[in-house]
């Protein structure tokens, strides 16, 4: 069982290694949601995206000779990035296994950060075997996305900037974008007990971590891919995310496509920052969802998009003047 | 003459009021640049842009009685929305002289921000003529956008931010993009005696700063308009600034248009940050300019740009794969 603890333990062992990113926040975009929204700005991370955490903190915390023979990821491209990121600097390789309809700038980028890039297309193959037939074959060690309680740890310490960085007497909630749940779920785990309700946020035809959380048991979604939010489209909450999840969490949201979209148009024009349709979706639910409450944080998780999908969002969505 | 103590006075009135933004980098911009670069990004600054700095600390340096008939500034549009701002938290009347064609975002965000905006030809119109006479007028205290120690010493408090968080044993240049030079100025005076060299960075054909320091004298630019980095357009540098860049700084620089467009478009792929172009001209600088040391800062200055020049140039400097 992951704990507070380990979300400690990690924050230690990633010190300095990453950013600790900004709370940004616009009298438009509060005008326009009729609430106060403070954004937590993971997209200016390392790498573009809260996985720079999780990858440091698990590539730190293994023993260091099991370390030195390598390690492999299997990821839609941020995961990637961060696991291949801290290869790079603890100087041991790195395998990505990514779909091959992930972003180009993703696999571009991880590719750039030193690491091996394997494809595999992700309508008809299971990444999980891959990922496990790789690491016996070079003896690599497996870093998994969200299902382990390092990466868990290393995502939760956006939870503890934020208690350091919240004003005192703040009570509201955190909205989280949730692929796997390791970010909601490390994120919980930091803020257990600050009287902050963490609340899953997703994309409309891929909410199983909203499902589950509302049956009490861990649901499949009905597509692994064909979403604009691509970074967090996983077949489902994970064994250890999942319990965090329902011990800790709020009800999920779920927002479209196009209010991820607008949201992402919204973080460029009133608060300067790219995030990805993925990256946006808390943003979408903090300006767009009915029925929360005065404060709220909004974590934006990722800015790694395709230049082409941004463009055509800042067509659609065009300031009206 | 303005002084680093009053850089130091004036963070102490601004402390809490405006964000200490981060220093971004990325990899890929190193590699393309062949030395290390550091953003400053004020793009991320309360209104987009320093000017936050420079309007609070003017205005939380009025005597209250004055401070309270109002005040009046004339810019193209980042002053006008960080004196805007601050009017609006001390509940007093601001009154902006903008430029006809200046971006509609900035004209609409001084709008939003509760102050009343003139528009003004800025071909044929003289913008200080058309301040003074508002100002006396209604009895308004005018705040000019850059020549007043008050201001010089607000821009300066970025000057602090860098010392405080570049890395012990930093030896490099800090670029900055330049329009009248209370930005540079207050910089320069921020970092006086820290080794650091501070430079302007103007575009191709408004660079009567470069110019200026080149010639020991002020010297103005041949247009006032036109230019695609409109935040940094302005006749000719300070009577206050003048003289500080001339004791302080080092060889002005000089960018194209396209550059700084094209810095703009990594600045958003790589540090996934909105510049203006005006606001991008450092960063240009830092990556194309020839001769540059190993280690600079560039200075981000802001990022309200029009999202059409935002889309063109994202479609023209496409990532190529």
């Amino acid at each position: 069982m992951t704990t507070r603890q380990d979300v400690l333990a990690a924050r230690s062992r990633i010190a300095g290694q990453v950013r600790h990113t900004p709370l940004l926040s616009s009298p438009a975009l509060d005008a326009l949601a009729g609430r106060h929204v403070l954004l937590k700005a993971e997209c200016l991370q390392h790498t573009g995206s809260f996985k720079a955490r999780g990858g440091w903190s698990a590539l730190s915390a293994l023993p260091p000779e099991e370390r030195a023979r390598g390690v492999i990821a299997y990821s839609s491209g941020n995961h990637a990035q961060g696991v291949a990121r801290a290869a790079a600097a603890f100087g041991v390789p790195a395998v990505i296994v990514m779909p091959a309809d992930a972003p180009a700038v993703k696999i571009a980028n991880t590719r750039a950060l030193g690491a091996e890039v394997v494809l595999y297309d992700r309508a008809n193959e299971d990444r999980d075997a891959i990922g496990a037939s790789l690491a016996a074959a070079r003896g690599l060690a497996l870093i998994k996305p969200f299902d382990d309680a390092r990466v868990i740890a290393g995502q939760g310490t956006v939870g503890l900037e934020l208690l350091e960085d919240l004003p005192d007497g703040w009570h509201g909630e955190v909205l989280v974008p949730c692929g796997g749940g390791g970010l909601t779920a490390g994120v919980a785990l930091a803020m257990e007990g600050s009287g902050a309700v963490v609340r899953t946020v997703e994309p409309e035809g891929f909410d199983d971590a909203a499902r589950s959380l509302a049956a009490g048991q861990v649901l499949r979604n009905a597509r692994n891919g064909g979403s604009v939010c691509d970074a967090i489209v996983t077949p489902a909450p994970g064994a250890l995310t999942f319990p965090v999840m329902q011990r800790l969490c709020g009800v999920g949201l779920v927002v479209s496509d196009d209010q991820a979209l607008h949201a992402m148009v919204l973080a460029l024009r009133h608060l300067r920052v790219v995030l990805e349709p993925g990256g946006a979706v808390a943003l979408a639910a903090a300006l767009f969802a009915p029925g929360l409450p005065s404060e709220v944080v909004a974590i934006g998780s990722g800015g790694n998009v395709d230049e082409a999908v941004l463009a055509a969002a800042l067509a659609r969505f065009a300031a009206t003047g």
